[in-house]
């Protein structure tokens, strides 16, 4: 009897607290006019049929290519993208930031001695080094090269046969994953052994390290990407190689001793001046307030940096050229950034949040997905902020925009503002192919299909208007401050 | 009424005809016994399982590496397989062949100047030689990109434009054909621009010449292969470059001049000895009657040479150890060949046709399409030829090999006997991947399935077996010789 009673309670306390959500839902007020929506419809349309975005994303890759952050290539995106804003009739700044400046120079590996060797003959081992890398002696090292899958595999090894050899961290990025719709999932378990595999081998005495790389396509081609120091330990050189090249030291080492000679000519330069390019369109109530609209301009420096990031960087052009040409003015100021250094740890954005308070923020959009056809957006703020949303719902579904869900992190440039209490946004993308490019040779403008982009140009445009108009406030949701950020 | 009595006329011919068919094929000899069906099934049954192929091809591609022609990797590939050889048994020859010694050296492209260029960047190209491509100036050459689909627009262009540019031919890769399932045909109609392009394009004085590469994946990958030269012509240097570099090249040139800068430091040195493996499993009835089962133990440098054609030589050692384990004994003489400089113009097989007479050659059969999944064998013999070999069809059924058919050339090493009247035969595979890695550095060992190669190895086994054990004639139809043959 108690067990019936029991569940009797539950439906009843089911049944009000659903007439208490409609009840809630009907007396809340309404966020956006007729005439704004009617505009949010304009955007959309209007930016479906633009070339803009393209063209400006055509310019950034093939005009100027990679734009590794401090070198010329990436000053030329700023003061082209500057220049671009300039002409829509945004007010723009060039924020300083002190960031790195890494060159990758010659890199080069080779098996000197392996199991079934002929006589003077070597194998080419395929890799590229690490952003940030050290470099190898100028003549390169030449070790024992030792394979494992994981840290517990590591310790297993332990000082002993660690000491003096090369670390190969063979994690697999997990294709079946990324087949299920879980790309960056996969991408997360995978990428933490290139950010600490210097810092962890050092710890053993490794001389070198060298990571699987992390991606999901295999065609010998090695992905960059940032690797971590720890400033106690000595620094030890870090490279990528090819899922190839990976099976086969894993092959070779089941069978006895390989031992490879390394050349990274990377060089670690003086910190020097970068900048954020801002560009606000000034909104007509409240223009202390901020939405951002953003991209990161700076790239690897392997392909030409189109789906990462340079698509980013045209989403969010697209979104306020089409609002300049509608004539539309927001109520809040939408601020329009293209980010310097997210890739070599986001200088740029911690430098903004010395610069400008995350208090005159509403909110924030990054796009640093590619450009695949977006199905929905995600904030990395409430479940309230997605409900705050759902009036724009029917206009983003036109073009297949349905999904709306919340997540960790929006953006790596938007999270220093999101932990401090400003809900971030980001188009949620069909990413099933971004890891097969990322960070390769191989990341290049024909990976951009110019109507995906256009349709992530119309869900950022709709987005940061609906944002930049909303006559409720958004829930405000601080987060903790990593460690790596402290 | 005319026209009613010619179609009885017709459809009594063709009663005819199916008649006589049916009469000729039950009056035909049987062309294997009972106990050699048996063993035919016992020799698929028994590669089916068989590590061996593939742990030749691994200790091919893994140990030795790329095999290019005249280099001391495919020397000691010629030693590895012919000592395996002897290990089996098989009386083992080394053909002499005086063939062709090219090496590839450095090579770059890089645009120094085009359209919405920013002062002093540049553009990086991805590219590699052609084969057998001569070299440009040591310190390279600079001149301005033309970009034309095909001959025709070459023409149109005339001698007056291209003289003194770079000529590239931009001719893609139909991947529709590919997956239409039909590789081989997408590859033949983009493939020879890649052989005529040095030749067509310094008839209207071009100084170099490039080609989209000819293949169907798209990961900047440059894919090499033979080029070609007309002896009464000036050489000029010939490169590959990816996909994704000519789309650049095409788009910038739309745009304006496009001046590039071509570095290649290939070598010609003076041809060698190389040497075709010959193994022979001696006929009990026959033996100087031959079998042939090959592949070619050549490859291009820039990978490892697995699908192209590492497995092929892997497929036919599997064939002929199998056979050997058995202990079965054929009545012709099973001749194992791993040719030498198929991809650099035949040059083993055209020595072999003259050490070794057609006449005495039976069949010949040669795995140089990869190692994917074998649904059929084709032979560009006759009808006649696949219809001899139907009753080992149930055999070949029960590993889904279930398809025969003609074609123009069942592979290039065999072209020459079977222009002497010699029933050429090979494996039918799915190759619909076998062009995104084929002549690319990602022709590696993980290209290749296990299970599949077993099922080749297998197929071939049974096919060479049943061919030294046939007890009919098989009609021999001599075939035209290519212009470029003679």
């Amino acid at each position: 009897m108690s067990s019936v009673r029991s569940k009797t309670f539950v439906w009843w306390l089911l049944a009000q607290l659903c007439l208490a959500a409609v009840s809630y839902s009907q007396n809340k007020p309404a966020s956006w006019t007729p005439q704004e929506l009617t505009d949010l419809a304009n955007i959309e349309k209007t930016a479906l049929t633009s070339n803009y975005g393209y063209e400006q994303l055509s310019y950034l890759t093939d005009s100027i290519g990679p734009r590794l952050t401090g070198s010329p290539q990436h000053q030329a995106a700023v003061n082209y993208v500057a220049g671009e804003m300039r002409k829509l009739g945004l007010e723009v700044t060039l924020e300083k930031a002190i960031v790195p400046h890494w060159t990758r120079g010659n890199e080069r590996g080779e098996l000197v001695s392996y199991p079934g060797q002929s006589k003077n003959l070597s194998q080419k081992i395929v890799l590229t080094a690490l952003g940030h890398s050290v470099a190898t002696p100028a003549d390169g090292l030449t070790a024992e090269v030792v394979v494992v899958n994981n840290l517990d595999e590591l310790h297993a090894l332990g000082r002993e046969r660690v000491t003096g050899k090369i670390v190969l961290f063979n994690r697999e990025y997990d294709k079946r994953v990324r087949d299920a719709g879980y790309s960056f999932e996969g991408y997360g378990d995978a990428v933490r052994y290139r950010a600490i595999a210097p810092i962890e081998a050092v710890k053993l005495g490794a001389v070198a390290t060298l990571v699987r790389s992390v991606g999901s396509a295999e065609f010998r081609l090695p992905h960059t990407g940032l690797t971590m120091y720890d400033p106690h330990l000595s620094k030890i050189p870090a490279a990528a190689v090819t899922a190839e090249d990976a099976d086969l030291l894993a092959r070779l080492t089941k069978r006895g001793p390989v031992r490879m000679k390394l050349l990274l000519q990377t060089e670690t330069l003086a910190p020097v001046t970068g900048y954020n390019v801002i560009a606000d369109l000034k909104g007509s109530q409240f223009p202390d307030q901020y939405v951002i609209v953003s991209g990161h301009l700076d790239s690897w420096d392997l392909g030409t940096g189109a789906i990462d990031d340079g698509a980013g960087v045209a989403i969010a052009m697209q979104a306020v050229q089409t609002i300049q040409q509608l004539k539309l003015r927001p109520k809040r100021t939408i601020r329009f950034v293209a980010w310097v250094d997210e890739e070599g740890g986001i200088s740029g954005a911690l430098q903004y949040v010395k610069d400008y308070p995350a208090a005159s923020h509403f909110a924030t959009i990054e796009s640093d997905t590619g450009a695949g056809h977006p199905i929905g957006f995600v904030t990395d703020s409430s479940p309230q902020a997605l409900e705050t949303m759902q009036p724009i719902a029917p206009i983003l579904q036109n073009m297949g925009v349905i999904v709306s869900r919340t997540t960790e992190e929006a953006g790596a440039d938007i999270s220093p503002l999101s932990i401090g209490g400003v809900p971030g946004f980001a188009p949620l993308m069909d990413s099933r192919t971004y890891f097969d490019y990322h960070h390769t040779a191989a990341d290049t403008l024909d990976k951009v299909n110019p109507t995906d982009l256009r349709e992530n140009g119309a869900l950022v445009g709709v987005l940061s208007y609906a944002l930049a108009t909303l006559s409720t406030p958004l829930p405000r949701v601080p987060k903790p401050i990593p460690d790596w950020m402290k």
